[in-house]
């Protein structure tokens, strides 16, 4: 079996750890080969973590500077689990050291660097892999399926949200995601861009987009307990009309002070043929209607994930056994290690990636300007 | 007991039939007495008709002419259920015959008539009700008290849609409601109008929209399984950003082409101490965050409308009890009635149908102009 | 058009007055022509509200004893609105006079005295219907036809409940309905009933039964803010098990203290072609499963009640329009009066109540006896 | 740290790797040390697949036969995933060679078995655990605590079903679940264990209980296609009444040809001041009422799983996201490394597991005698 050679950038992290877990079980739950991992080298600023994390995951080794880890000659896959900020360089440094590369998402904060990384990385032939987890969600390939295979018909019309409270506390300090030249955007980067990238993924390329923003807590304290006030730079709710090249249209949010809402990824896709509503807090859940079930009978159907439905039954031999967040990375890493070894394709590359950056920044631009931006202004 | 005389235009149809059943139960719903309605006079262009309806509910007397029914001495009050562009000149001229009037709505296909005819009903001190159905559904009320006592916080946020698939068959043919000089608009006229009389009631004034439409089915047979085709005039679909002058933003929509959904009025208002989520397929159940649960069990309560709500206990002694449509109506009557008694207020009068309609008018605006539209441009 | 005189015992009670109000709404709801109810006459013990009573219906005449009612020559149909151990007598002397008669649930405290009125009433040739509500319910009449139709394939399980926690509270004082020679039974006569007489619709007969009940609250005090107490004599929660004369088995359960339930009546019928769940709840809501859909697309459909059942489009003339409680009393008057007037058929015949009664007799010996008990122990 | 050397007979089905992955993954998920699992030996009856699982988990060896396995002295912890009537004879053979074991549900096909198991284990000393996984669950810990906290009040009422369709199709063929001696009983152990297990761990135990059963499908092909058929021996459906040690009664139910029904584990406790509701369909959520909450804002909270409860936050560090089956597993996995290497207690040992068994033998007594069965009868 092959060997992939890993090199984590922010392995101590939350997220960083939760990529090498997902990659580590990929052989435990699929039977075909897509080779092994190995943890070679693991960097972090988190210096007292970066020993604990080395003796989890089996790294061999640590480094404190990133710079150290893109250029080993040893790493074959660089993996960037750190704040967006920091993506583009780290990734350009790793493909100009043809590495290949795992980037969370966001890409980058500007979607030309992303377009430009994602140049880079076919002129490099490296595989080049934006971490947007829910993609690879058996319900988000589901619906995926009943869009291009045509069961909803001509799409018309869609509605989505991606809603959380975890900021609606004002004593919460400020942090980097308030900051715009470290985070681009508030809950347009953090939360809708999950949302758009599953939107990308089942509808494709938006067309123009009109946006409207509110930052409902305007200064936070500079840390926990302090009276001191910094001022908070980026939206905390945000709220965008779509227009596709399809011809749907539809309108979007998302809030990061959604009073109540926890993890309320939710959409709603209507078809001439069908429709299907979506919420991640039910994770194992889609609801789907058919216009063929007319009468007497019609209804949405509340399908449970089951084996039918792909990426389920590695993880479930029978319908309505939850998967949940941590299989949907293990089907990422899989997608991820399969492309690395046996060349398959996979949906989220950089071009992807940059796609949804496109869009973000298109709704930026049309909350400043108060007009319907294109999507790819520049072109 | 006082005496209403209550003639009635288009009250062959459903909905003017609705009035009369909803008139008729008021006295053996509610203890206190709000008078006597008298069915002195109904007119409807189906004379056919018009005999059984006489019978059916009572009337005196009918006519063909609706002219005659607003000038006749023996009517105190002129109910106007006929279709849109025909309210104006109908409540008009009751109005200049020192009528009270209820209309259905919406009021006028144009906010500034609707303003004429609000400046003339207080002129002549009359009664003016526009037959919003949905302000006195007790859910509505429930969640109106919840904002105006303050328990959800400053409000932030609004997301509302009222989708139908009614019109989803292109074989259907070509109606008033597809051509503009007498519907004014489609989906937006017709069913986010109902969303926007509740969020106008509970939230107050919106200060500026911006809207897309898309008309998804351009043309229909000008009668059944005809061949020939006449262009449907309004929009299918609409979707649209609001922003309130209290602050609260967030995007509204609606669609009579919404494949699988057959009466989906839903909305979810944030603020920043607790959140409400209603949809009227589950008319009884009202869904609410309160931000002081917050901890181990914390959660969306969903709470069965039950007789500590305003308009409920009329009906039902018991909680959990189902109430529907036709008591929404009958509580919308007994508030008119009160008020042509006894002298209560009441929300719905014109002045508020003329705001809904001046929304109604700017979000037509924004989609021509691709702006956002004040709602009050001309003041 | 046929006039239908009506003496109402028990007309100044909640049940009396919808009972009334659903009779005169008959004929502004239905176009065929199904009589005039006349309201002759009403009794109630509580002499003071049936003067408002009289006004609020139309009463001709009143009076403090029903004897003189049941007798009264100018009445042909008597509705008796009072509590459950006067049924009996009532019922009897109202056949005994040749009048019909209209009797709320349960039909007597005994399936012997209720069988002795059925016969009485075949061999008088009157109209016998007893009230409940649920019946014709149109939710009820769908699954009615799904299972009779054979949609769902072989009946093989049913689980129900009706649930409340109006008696929750231990200082709610002593009633009728805690003492056995008035009310016969507890929870099971009182909630349990209503879904014993929508599965003997649904299902037909149950063969056998046995049950376990208890207590919780075992006395009360006498009255409002009284110390002295007295004892509950009947169950506050039941359950047993049912097999049907069909063969399917199951289990049924219902409480009158079940915290946080208000109006949970809810069933669940599994066949070996499909399987239904309802909740009452969300009475406009059936959740139903074929198999014939199994595959990547199966799943529970969520049906609204529409026009294409039975009862519905009497009321709405779209599909997800709320009906409730109320139109379903007027359904079931419309059935009464259209069997008073043209002879047509109807369910709730006394025959049907004796049924039912027979089942919550069997279900009380077998608490007793803690055996199975046949539900015709004597035939 | 600590090694535990693990021997994992069945190791090459699906459960058998089921739980390799769990215990691989505590060091992962877990910060605290509870020691190493290392792969020791594997045996299976599926001699082919023992090489693939060898290598996928790291086994060091396998073996045909599983009694070389139980007296390895290399061996720590014997893991046994095999059918339910093999589990006696290994579980006591590796007791009798001092081993710790940790066994699939149900422990044995016999409550005195079961028992005896359990005392051979205290006088050996060592780890005995039965994996019921569904005690783990963050969700079932919630509930527990809400229940032993006294925040329900006195509980007075349950009610449960396990759900799934999984042999509703005629055609699959007998398996050893169809056959007694090798499944013990059909839905009852196969399914109702499963609840009944989470509820002994909620309510304590059940004094006594009275069931009915039928076999729905009575006989099925040998093998697939085969017109030869065989007798299924034990029930499709199972219903029975309970009653508590603690005073509460109520029924569940349990059924393996549920139409439609895919994984419905679900459960309803009700108490004097509160109740909840729970299914497993939607794992993530736990809906609770309390009667404190009574009055206008009174309603059933919907309670996603979140950082506040027990065993959640080791996966997620956010409310809302979901957890899962496999996450399930490795609660227990951890709960049992960290029983076998700190010494910490654990719910699910022998002495429970044979309290399950107990009420199982109980209820399959009372389908035949028709009579309430104490649980311990014995005794």
């Amino acid at each position: 079996m092959k060997q992939i050679r890993i090199g984590t950038i922010g392995g101590a992290g939350w997220i960083g750890q939760v990529h090498a877990t997902s990659m580590q079980n990929v052989q435990r739950i699929y039977e075909e080969d897509t080779g092994i991992p190995v943890f070679e080298i693991v960097s972090d600023v988190n210096e007292e973590k970066l020993k604990t994390v080395q003796k989890k995951f089996g790294y061999k080794r640590y480094t404190a500077d990133w710079r150290n880890l893109v250029s080993d000659p040893d790493v074959d896959l660089v993996d960037i689990a750190t704040p967006n900020s920091m993506h583009y360089e780290m990734a350009r440094t790793a493909l100009e050291n043809g590495k290949h590369v795992f980037c969370e998402k966001p890409l980058t904060l500007s979607w030309e660097q992303s377009e430009q990384l994602s140049a880079l990385a076919q002129e490099k032939g490296v595989v080049n892999y934006v971490a947007f987890n829910n993609l690879m969600n058996p319900a988000n390939q589901y619906v995926k399926e009943l869009v291009q295979t045509g069961k909803l018909g001509k799409i018309v019309r869609v509605e989505g949200t991606y809603d959380q409270d975890m900021l609606l506390d004002p004593n919460i300090p400020i942090t980097w995601r308030h900051i715009n030249k470290f985070a681009g955007s508030g809950a347009l980067g953090d939360l809708a861009s999950h949302l758009l990238s599953v939107l990308q993924m089942i509808l494709g390329n938006i067309r123009e987009v009109n946006g409207v923003s509110s930052t409902v807590i305007p200064e936070r304290p500079v840390k926990t307990d302090s009276c001191e006030k910094a001022r908070v730079e980026n939206e905390d709710v945000i709220g965008f009309m779509v227009r596709y090249e399809n011809g749907a249209i539809g309108t979007v949010g998302a809030s990061r002070v959604a009073t109540g809402r926890k993890n309320y990824f939710a959409y709603e896709i209507q078809g001439t043929e069908g429709s299907v509503v979506y919420n991640l807090e039910r994770m194992c859940e889609v609801n789907v209607y058919f216009k063929k079930d007319e009468g007497r009978d019609m209804g949405f159907r509340n399908v449970l994930l089951n084996p039918y439905h792909e990426g389920y039954s590695a993880f479930q031999p029978a319908p309505g056994i939850a998967i949940a967040f941590n299989d949907m990375k293990i089907i990422e890493a899989h997608t991820l290690l399969s492309a690395l070894t046996r060349g398959t394709d996979y949906i989220s590359n950089f071009a992807f990636g940059a796609k949804v950056d496109a869009v973000i920044a298109a709704v930026l631009r049309s909350v400043n300007s108060r007009q319907w931006e294109k999507v790819y202004a520049g072109k």
